[in-house]
């Protein structure tokens, strides 16, 4: 047992308490409801700032949600690492399906049970607790700036103005976040590449009021069959997508790319296990790994219309919904995107009904190059404590605001993640296994150490 | 003014407070919650009918929402006029799109607003009015009883069986319904057939929770979009219905008979203007008038599956459902249908979703002959009442339980209908005119008066 590892041994109680009184605060960011849990949950991580021993810890307030800025600078020889996190969360519907309440966490075979216990107030607080380690122990090697923001699940919606505001106060050598997975404890891996995003919302219109399904069917142009049918034509057989000029900037990658891709391991029966189908499909022409890593998609987030109650309702409805986001790659611009899509559902919509197109929020794809000191540095902490190299992984899911830190502060970022895949982030029954949050905290110093090595011998 | 309009003149705020206190009783059969309504929605009438003068009336429990019966026989020489309504009600939702709360009627513009007021209760509240004008006038020139349930909007689930279980209670020469619609009250019409109905209710699972979007999409099934695309499959581009053998037994109509239907008025300017769209659209090769009247249709009742809150939420949901009903013309057997369209669905769902298909309820359509004792009583009255002799119509709309009668009781039903297209049954601002609603009351002495002639000349 070196130090680090004697300080969390030592800790690990404190820190579970200190991480469930963040849980604990319903900091839904979709839900206008819970307006003052955001401001709630910023208060919280200021004093947790100071308690592991910033120099100082503030909350700025912004057009959304607060966003909470910390540091403690060490010498101005030294590398600075901003760390980048988020408190919000996304909503906890359906309820039922919750084994505990979302935000009332507990522990339960060996894992945090709780809506943000992974995603990503957990993965947040491992940075906040080793911080407070290096401090404490006298290891901090680079300076070290914290900026956790309250709109992630929201798009990140004011954090790019943030940014464009504050160029001096962030100023850093990178950016270390902690908002993804890696494939396994047993086959560690470090986040590469991000998929972009838009997302839309889209209501159809066909009568004024619900009318009698009876009497008006076969006339009236039903806006739930209208919309079934303009969602059906935006992807033909090979499940490519048919919005005219989708595909026009996608990034095409290499032969050399793709094999490298194919030798992460892929277990489909597991894969399909654990999620429960017994069939995949996708984009004719690639792998599984491809579907998600390379290749842009579209998925119903959402729909709704009509009658949703009880029993039966003979109406033919007034309208229709449906939330639809679409996950793109590098070289795609989500508000470009978000035009093609919108121009295309103007021109399948069938006379009867009218469609209104709403641009939700978006977000660029983001790659990172695995030979820059930052990335050796997370491979070697990552190995340290997990035992093993982690492979470079381009991930599905998207962390838009990636992309506009290297846009707006011009600092490339490094996803150090310790989720899994069974984490159900986003889902009901969040988790995160306590292993991972510790040897999360353990990695990090880990990371700090090599990261001013590197910069050092530069 | 004769006897008729006299007492009706004298006794009209009565009676519309007397329709008032069944209005405001949520009867809505779709929810078990307001399963004690339905009971207290039968006591309710059971006390008007005593109080109009019936011999007796009573509450027959069933296996769902309780029968009301009452009679009153003047003599076994006399025809039999058995009169048939519904106390149930359609469910409000959505709300917000109400002016005035649904089960506190009010009187406005000369209208009753509220749910039921014409949709069935206040058409079924002008017979009982009628018959105790009758009766305390001593003019009751035929023997009447009342069959009235509590189910018709969710398909008379066990009026069926009530029916089989009190035949000789039930016997009859007619069975005479007003829950139809006329034209106007300026082009009188007299329901000559009902379309028949299949209502099915379709689950589609994808993977057993839901996923995140990003992480997962481009891989899993999304059975919100395979529930698009198998919906968006049921019509062809020609609005043709395309699950295999749907027309097989299709009724169809003789060019002599599309004529006669094609002599009633259509304006589909105004059509158009009082629905609130700017096109129509419907099977090809048929007018609007065949498209509700002759040819059987499928919609869209009520779909859900995913996120539907504020905001945005990136998930593969786990689910999708569907309300889907389709309307038939004679000839065609419900349950038939029923399994057609289940076999079909099973069919066309891709691999990596299940589908489960309910048939929730159905009935089969109702052809009445325009050159019965019943049919000419119904037309004398209605002209004596309108001015002008009322019109023959196919009506797009259903009740099943038509069929059932003709079948189990082997009685011939009249569905003489006061109902406006405008009164916005099944929808938010249900109303009915009040003069639609004394004249109805004026219309059925008119009709016993010249059935019993009829009947007795024969």
């Amino acid at each position: 047992m070196d130090y680090i590892q004697k300080y969390i041994e030592v800790h690990k109680e404190r820190f579970i308490d200190e991480l469930f009184g963040l849980l604990r605060i319903p900091s839904i960011s979709a839900k206008s409801e819970n307006k003052m849990d955001m401001v709630a949950a910023a208060e919280y991580l200021k004093k947790m700032f100071l308690g592991a021993g910033a120099d100082n810890a503030e909350i700025f307030s912004t057009n959304g949600n607060p966003v909470v800025f910390a540091e403690k600078i060490i010498s101005k020889d030294k590398p600075t690492v901003l760390v980048y996190g988020h408190y919000d969360v996304m909503p906890v519907e359906p309820l039922e399906e919750w084994n505990s309440v979302p935000f009332e966490p507990v522990i339960r075979d060996g894992k945090i049970w709780g809506r943000g216990a992974d995603d990503d107030k957990g993965q947040l607080f491992m940075h906040i607790k080793a911080f407070e380690l290096m401090n404490r122990t006298g290891k901090l090697t680079c300076n070290i700036k914290f900026m956790v923001e309250g709109e992630e699940e929201i798009g990140s919606q004011h954090l790019g103005q943030f940014c464009a505001d504050h160029k001096k106060l962030l100023e850093a050598d990178v950016i270390l976040i902690s908002d993804t997975t890696m494939i396994s404890p047993e086959i560690p891996s470090i986040t590469s590449g991000l998929r972009g995003i838009s997302y839309m919302q889209v209501e159809v219109t066909g009568p004024s009021r619900d009318l009698h399904s009876g009497i008006f069917g076969g006339n009236v142009v039903n806006p739930c069959n209208a919309l079934c049918d303009m969602i059906s034509s935006l992807k033909d057989k090979d499940s490519r997508i048919t919005v005219p000029g989708f595909y026009d900037d996608v990034y095409e990658c290499g032969v050399e790319e793709r094999k490298v891709m194919s030798e992460r391991p892929f277990n489909r029966e597991k894969y399909m296990e654990s999620i429960g189908v017994t069939a995949l499909n996708g984009e004719l022409g690639y792998t599984e790994i491809e579907r998600t890593g390379i290749r842009p998609t579209l998925d119903i987030n959402g729909i709704w219309g009509g009658y949703t109650g009880e029993g039966t309702k003979t109406i033919l409805p007034s309208k229709a919904h449906a939330k639809i986001s679409m996950r793109l790659v590098p070289n795609q611009e989500p508000e470009k995107i978000a035009a093609l899509f919108e121009e295309y559902l103007a021109k399948i919509a069938p006379d009867g009904v009218s469609v209104k197109t709403r641009y939700l929020h978006g977000g660029e794809a983001y790659m990172s190059p695995i030979d820059s000191p930052e990335y050796k540095a997370a491979e070697i902490a990552v190995e340290s404590v997990f035992g093993k190299k982690p492979i470079p992984v381009r991930s599905g899911g998207s962390i838009p605001i990636v992309a506009t830190f290297e846009k707006v502060l011009g600092i490339k970022s490094i996803l150090m993640g310790f989720g899994l895949e069974s984490d159900a982030i986003h889902s009901p029954n969040e988790n995160f296994p306590l292993e991972q949050f510790f040897k999360g905290i353990e990695s990090v110093p880990r990371f700090f150490e090599n990261y001013a090595k590197f910069k050092g011998a530069r």
